[in-house]
């Protein structure tokens, strides 16, 4: 753990995980100030926001942060697909009075490509995290290149064993507990996806770099238990979706305190890849999984107009509510604190070192 | 923890999971008598098999075990249904020249009934466990009054609640990783099983009574961890399966042996409820979930001439092959030495101590 903790120059056993939609800068920099690795989520932000949230980040801090990317192959447009969804969704834009000619275009979410390592380049992020795999062996060189370390999601022992084989400097091992999209890049097999206590001490068996633990950890019991199954450090996102730095919606806020946080589970209707948020209407009334919705990122257009109508009218139907499996770690207070007392240095501990 | 141990009166906090099927008193006696909790699984024998097999054991071991019932609702016989999942099975019958005529009969796994309960009140076991929520309000009464400490399975925080109200002395908390029958009762949805990182400490802030931890836990590593997360002790199935003790079949053993032993699914062909094992030829050519397999336990009757057939060709094709998702602590020693590896109490911890 230690090696790996002087590797990247972090104090902390915690990474905040990258969480798209939900925070910024803001997130990643009270993270890295106090001693963990703060990360900003890329993959929704245009070079310039990149370039912008980056240098945020350097202006607020001197410690190292995380940029996050995807690298999943963008699909081929599919009218037939995108109208069926469209029709599916049809009677709710109905009940909700929205004109369906407002629906964007555009990719939502955009793939890790040639512009962006030019980007990388130039402002030379200490660490480099991906999600779905990781981009082409001559972009991935030009990443490492920078002298970025380079981290990127497994889900199951093969994904692990893959991505280590294909240069990443250390390994996520994200069991199926964990929140938002899986980075499952080798199937598309949900049943694969095994928990984070079957697969963490595999991987840290299967492979030679560190393995990093994320999936169901909500508190300092969790972190400890992960390092007891052999990861050098936790990637934690839910905990943090309730802090004051986080830019959760107050839909997913609300939804994260009430009891419905318990059920939770994986589907593919919010983005066309599977992820896992907090049972809502849409989920229940279409099913999970419902191959209806289009391939990633896709299915995230259509909806677009019905969840910013319901999110005005205060209601999470329409919305991704992502959250892990255990959401007993949301606090209601800033991102340091939450932090620290995740890595059990709370001020009980400091007050009597 | 070391109340909980003392109250049962164990030193490792390693309980041997009850295996209908793969195993009898010899390994419930092999991990008593070297300090954990042996369990003797109860739902496929007989009044005349479970007294028989209760004095093997205290013949062998003056330690504290465990027995294991099911309490299940017994289905109603569904002739359709039935006919329709033979009709499934027929191609394979034609294949492997088995002759459907025989089928067996009975229930096979039975319930918790008025009749167990003179048993115990005979026998007196130290500790009794169930799978499928607990017998009705009266039987378990008498149970308790026998001295019996009780236990059952929860795989939400919601059924843990649910069994420290209704009586259970002590949560087993499944996690999804675990092998065998899920245990749950409150739900047939399986997208609501989570994790053993997730499931753990959230019971732990549940309930009052001890929780003990299972799923994907194949090494000391794991009951660290499982420890860490708050559990009094854990309960290990799979880890024992290729011990000497166990009875598990040829093809089971090679199965878990194999690469293959690291896709498993939840299934419900084997039995008629979910249970999670190796992905053989039946599964996937029929699919793990499929509603055609009728209600538990009745879906096992139609495959047993198959499974028999398949097997004395050295066929695992019908087989339930169960498994949790980390066979990786599989290892053909016996159980004892397995229990102490398991609990850190190595050759080399007694040597140095």
């Amino acid at each position: 753990m230690t090696a790996f903790l002087d590797r990247i120059g972090i104090d902390l056993p915690i990474i905040q995980a990258p969480m798209a939609g939900v925070q910024g800068s803001a997130l990643a920099v009270a993270v890295s100030n106090c001693g963990g690795l703060g990360s900003l989520p890329c993959a929704m932000l245009t070079g310039a926001q990149i370039r912008a949230e980056v240098a945020a980040i350097r202006a607020a801090t001197s410690k190292p942060f995380n940029v996050n990317f995807f690298c999943h192959t963008p699909p081929e447009p599919d009218a037939v697909r995108e109208a069926a969804w469209l029709a599916a969704l049809l009677p709710y834009y109905e009940e909700l009075e929205v004109d369906p000619s407002t629906i964007p275009t555009g990719p939502g979410r955009a793939p890790f490509t040639s512009e962006v390592a030019d980007l990388l380049e130039e402002i030379r992020p200490p660490v480099v995290s991906f999600h779905f795999g990781l981009p082409s062996d001559e972009l991935l060189a030009r990443v490492k290149a920078t002298g970025a370390f380079v981290l990127s999601s497994a889900t199951t022992v093969e994904e692990a064993v893959w991505l280590e084989a294909r240069g990443a400097d250390a390994v996520i091992a994200q069991g199926v507990e964990a929140g938002g999209h899986r980075g499952m890049f080798l199937t598309e097999d949900i049943s694969t996806q095994v928990g984070t206590m079957a697969l963490v001490s595999q991987a840290v068996d299967a492979v030679k770099v560190p393995v990093i633990a994320a999936g169901g950890i909500a508190d300092h019991r969790g972190v400890r238990a992960a390092l007891g199954l052999g990861a050098a450090a936790v990637q934690i996102g839910t905990a943090y979706l309730l802090c004051p730095e986080a830019t959760t919606s107050r839909v997913h806020r609300a939804a994260l305190r009430g009891a419905g946080a318990r059920d939770t589970v994986l589907t593919r209707l919010f983005s066309g890849r599977p992820a896992r948020g907090i049972v809502n209407r849409l989920i229940r009334e279409i099913g999970a999984m419902n191959e209806v919705a289009p391939e990633f990122p896709l299915a995230s257009l259509a909806l677009a107009p019905l969840r910013s109508k319901a999110e005005s009218l205060g209601f999470g139907d329409f919305s991704p509510l992502w959250s892990g499996e255990n959401a007993s770690g949301c606090a209601e207070i800033p991102a340091a604190e939450l932090t620290r007392r995740l890595a059990g240095v709370g001020s009980k501990q400091i007050a009597s070192a």
